[in-house]
């Protein structure tokens, strides 16, 4: 069932303006600053704890922060975000700092292979006495990422084999042998590490145990839930849940049955991922049909227009159908990185379009607006709105989200190319070379171009050999008179599912050009978004636009769009070191004849203005102000 | 300074239809379950318990309710919500059962006078060692209201005797002689409750210590601030205060230096009530122009449309100016209910219509939709807008909210008259009769009318004695084209903030008669009220009114009503048990062309319908319902 392959990040090297800025200020500021705040939050320390000794250490709140039963994940998105950077550039500190990491985990590692220092140090006694709640196989999971980014970016395995120990622990500890625990994670992670760890190394028990973690979750065909077992178990009762629903953690129903998104918005997608992945490495006809129905519900419901994902507070996570509140959205931003992953490898089961364009749509704009331009602050949570009092964190108790969106843009080069025996799908653009083995044998792909913020793309090919193949270009959604050409010569422009396909014998130096005119447009949302209802969004390819109040003279929340204002686009190259303005007429409210009442049974006075919009992305980079994505129409 | 004084409830009679239905309900029905309810959840069994006995009797968690620090508080609030009821109509069984509360209380009663159940019986060695945090003056400020109540509608005075001797033990206690706590409660409510047990007895020793207690909150004038010094004398760190800052308890500045409205809503607002009658008792301007200048703040700024106050759940009060969410809004009843005890109060202080305009609103709105229609269900939050989630609980963790609806549907006789020497100040219409000394005779008052239906009222006075005196008639706000008859004969309608005077030498049989025109109306929002902008709600009369589902065939949420769109009101004699319908030409947008996109680049198509609107107060008496008030324009 497999069509398509990811080329991984180590292939494809970044050329193109927009991603050079983002990864060089992710491996010069973001990383290193990275590191700073994990030893000042003692998250670094508490690998290194001398173990096992109560009572612990690490003060429980220090520096205002509590010490975290998920830390070991915090550092296992660290490695995994230095080694994407390094594969970009090499840097000998960081990779020292690594290496000392790396020191840390193999001293801390227990003889059997277990692995998690919370444990170890705080309550050796008790591990995997709480997989529900309490993280280890998430850990482990992302040190698992950790460690083959590492190995994929260096060649260097100690951490692999130190994870691969590990592994082998739990693969001992969880199954449906005989003494085996039939437990998975409360929070999917460990499922598409297991994947990872299988692509990059070929070894089948990775396969294996993701795929006996994917099948046994939420299983209750002749045994009693694994939650519900577990928690009696350790004396809880489990009817004091305190999240309520399995629903919470999507153990609710066997994966392949369950076709709506409910719960926790990240482990959701984390799991949804594995699911895809799986279901292509097996050809696991009902697993992808389980995750085609997911991707209908969530993206046809329950998204943001800007990639968000998981509206409310209260659980991290969903709520219900159209439920899509502007000013409290949640909106997580390891949600949209969620996104991301399953989106890619949803572009391996089928190549269809629409995949690649929500996985550019939470890319470019829920995802990035989770790091500064600076590189060092963060937005856990991404509000559509705002009066001014939201702004981005120089770091959060719980982190995740910084080291999520590093890894992600550290990493970007891994989701521009899919590969197929006698197909290229290029599904992103924005500047990037890679060689790539086709119908036996191998061309260099370069593409150029200045994208997002303009639609012109050439990609040079140089094949060696003369196989015939397909080169499939996504020509995006957003997109209405895409144009293309080769060598120089119009060609008809008629996309499967999504993608214009050049089948042909390629020759050296053969030409593409690939035209998506942007033209700022106005969204709307589907009526039963009741908080969009009446409101207008404005996007120019694949980047959705705000009205930030430090560059608007009225009040943004008095800014009105009518129907048949005039949009306009503009490069501003001082503005945000270089974007693309959307200029708007307008009609803004005044107050001034308004008086003191708080209500009247009047209209206030409406005139003209121009407002002006900035990619949402970039809002919140010149100190806190007040925003609004969603205008009135 | 004090220029009216308030009529009390004992002294009114309700004659008219509405609220002649609302308090045989509230008699009928709410009181009796809101009893059964108390001993349902050992409310009503925490006052009798043995004493002192450590283990608690009563487990901590029961029925799946906490035992609660505040519940005397509800015990008083039933008493006096019974009390009302019974000056309404007698009522043997009700009266036997507050005559055995009373038999616990005075068992309860410790020596030395203190009465607070949850102390003496689970941790007596801790008594006034948390008034920031523990209710233990707030409960004895209810248990003071409940019995002056009962006092005030029976004559029977041994319960204000139990509580006399607990004022004597708090003035003991509290003060600013050497060896007593200079505290005060983090809940205010005593301090108004002993200004109307000032009222009702004339004791100076009530007053005193309302005065105290005003004038010694957020004192840091030579003096550490109280709940600073209690904190550390406990051994807690004052710095961990869980709400942040004192401004929660509006402890953060002496009374007559705040001018900002901030904290818990109900605390506030029950504060400003007592500063009110404080004021107007006293003769103190500082403190009457805190209470303006608090009252400005409040309504032009932080008041939703339906009179309901504090828009935020975390700290049930409120946030920023302007901030008035409608789908989030917690609007808690307790606040709207607090609002007219303060607004009454500020009658008293200048006869200023802007001040029964408010109460009336707050009333007639958010008010009486805490209570449902058969008298057995509350909203604690009212929210403007609801998908069908939220609707009326039989009960709540916190009580609260029941029975302050309850009591103040049971005592809105007492709202109806203000008294001067020679002046009668009608604040409220809807039919009631009350005999008043006045001019140095007495006059009985009839007024009859359907209000709040409609707008025409008659009065008629029966003078006994000569003396001339002012009537002075509440002309609404809401209302533009008013018109008054005397005797029949047109009467300029020139009115004075407010109200219309009318000065003379009164006889037998004068006829006043009101006319008050109601037509359904549009209201719009201060222009920085962001949640409302480009929004339009309905208001006819005192009734702001709402769009539900149930009347309506298309999803509320996606009605529009435009500009020029007509209004129309009818009566409806079957809905609702008879209600004032409006209905509105409107505009709905229908999803039929959209497809199963979330956001495309066009708007779905509208068609013309017709909405239904009932007043706001009345919504959720059919089941669930998704509810819209404010309405895209």
């Amino acid at each position: 069932m497999r069509t398509y392959s990811s080329v991984p990040f180590s292939d494809v090297r970044i050329t193109g303006p927009f991603w050079t800025e983002r990864l060089d200020t992710v491996l010069t500021r973001t990383i290193p600053s990275q590191l700073r705040r994990l030893e000042e939050h003692d998250i670094r320390g508490s690998i290194k704890l001398p173990k096992p000794v109560p009572p612990p250490t690490i003060p429980i709140e220090r520096n205002n922060f509590t010490v975290q039963i998920f830390w070991d994940s915090d550092i296992g998105k660290w490695i995994e975000a230095a080694a994407y950077a390094l594969s970009h550039r090499r840097d000998t500190v960081i990779e020292a700092e690594v290496e000392a990491i790396i020191d840390d985990l193999a001293a801390a590692q227990a003889p059997d292979g277990y692995l998690n220092c919370w444990y170890l140090e705080r309550e050796p006694e008790n591990r995997w006495t709480n997989t529900r709640d309490n993280h280890e196989l998430y850990c482990a999971g992302h040190l698992l990422e950790g460690a083959v980014a590492y190995y994929q970016a260096t060649g260097k395995d100690r951490l692999l084999n130190i994870l691969e120990r590990y592994v082998d622990h739990i693969a001992d500890v969880f199954g449906t042998r005989p003494g085996q625990k039939r437990g998975y994670p409360g929070h999917p992670e460990i499922e598409l590490a297991l994947m990872r760890a299988f692509h990059a190394t070929g070894k089948q028990k990775y396969l294996d145990l993701a795929s006996y973690f994917v099948d046994e979750r939420g299983n209750t065909d002749g045994v009693e839930h694994f939650y519900t077992a577990e928690a009696k178990a350790r004396g809880a009762d489990p009817a004091h849940y305190w999240a309520g629903t399995y629903e919470y953690c999507q153990a609710h129903l066997p994966v392949r049955e369950q076709t709506k998104v409910v719960g926790h918005a990240v482990r959701a997608m984390y799991l949804y991922a594995a699911m895809a992945d799986l279901a292509a490495e097996q050809g696991d006809a009902a697993l992808k049909a389980a995750c085609e129905a997911l991707w209908a519900d969530v993206t046809e419901r329950r998204m943001y227009v800007t990639g968000g994902f998981g509206p409310s507070a209260s659980n991290e996570g969903f709520t219900k159908d159209y439920d899509l509140p502007n000013d409290t959205a949640y909106a997580e931003t390891c949600a949209s990185c969620a996104m991301i992953f399953w989106a890619a490898r949803m572009l391996n089961l089928d190549l269809e379009g629409e995949y690649a364009d929500i996985l550019e749509t939470a890319l470019y704009n829920n995802t990035l607006a989770g790091l500064s331009q600076d590189g060092e602050f963060y937005f856990y949570d991404n509000k559509l709105e705002s009066d001014g009092s939201h702004y981005r964190w120089p770091w959060h108790r719980c982190p995740c989200c910084t080291m999520n969106v590093s890894r992600l843009v550290a990493s970007v080069a891994g989701y521009f190319y899919g590969l197929a025996d006698s197909e290229i799908a290029v599904h992103l653009y924005g500047g990037a070379e890679t060689e790539l083995p086709v119908a036996g044998g191998k061309v260099v792909l370069r593409e150029t171009s200045n994208y997002p913020w303009d639609g012109k793309i050439r990609i040079e090919l140089v094949p060696e050999g003369t196989g015939e193949f397909t080169l499939s270009l996504r020509v995006p959604a957003w997109c209405e008179d895409a144009s293309a050409k080769l060598n120089g010569a119009e060609l008809p422009i008629k996309t499967e599912r999504g993608y214009l396909k050049i089948r042909r014998a390629w020759h050296k130096g053969d030409i593409v050009e690939l035209d998506l005119p942007m033209v700022p447009e106005r969204l709307y949302a589907h009526p039963d978004v009741r908080h969009d209802f009446g409101r207008v969004a404005l996007r120019r390819g694949p980047l959705v636009y705000c009205v930030e109040q430090v560059d608007n003279d009225m009040p943004v929340n008095r800014l009105r769009l009518p129907p048949d204002a005039d949009l306009s686009a503009r490069v501003d190259r001082d503005l945000l070191r270089g974007t693309v303005v959307i200029e708007a007429s307008a009609r803004v409210t005044l107050g001034d004849d308004w008086g003191k009442a708080l209500y009247a049974p009047r209209r206030a006075r409406e005139k003209d203005t121009v407002l002006a919009a900035v990619p949402y992305y970039l809002w919140c980079n010149r100190g806190q102000s007040a925003m609004q994505l969603w205008l009135r129409e």
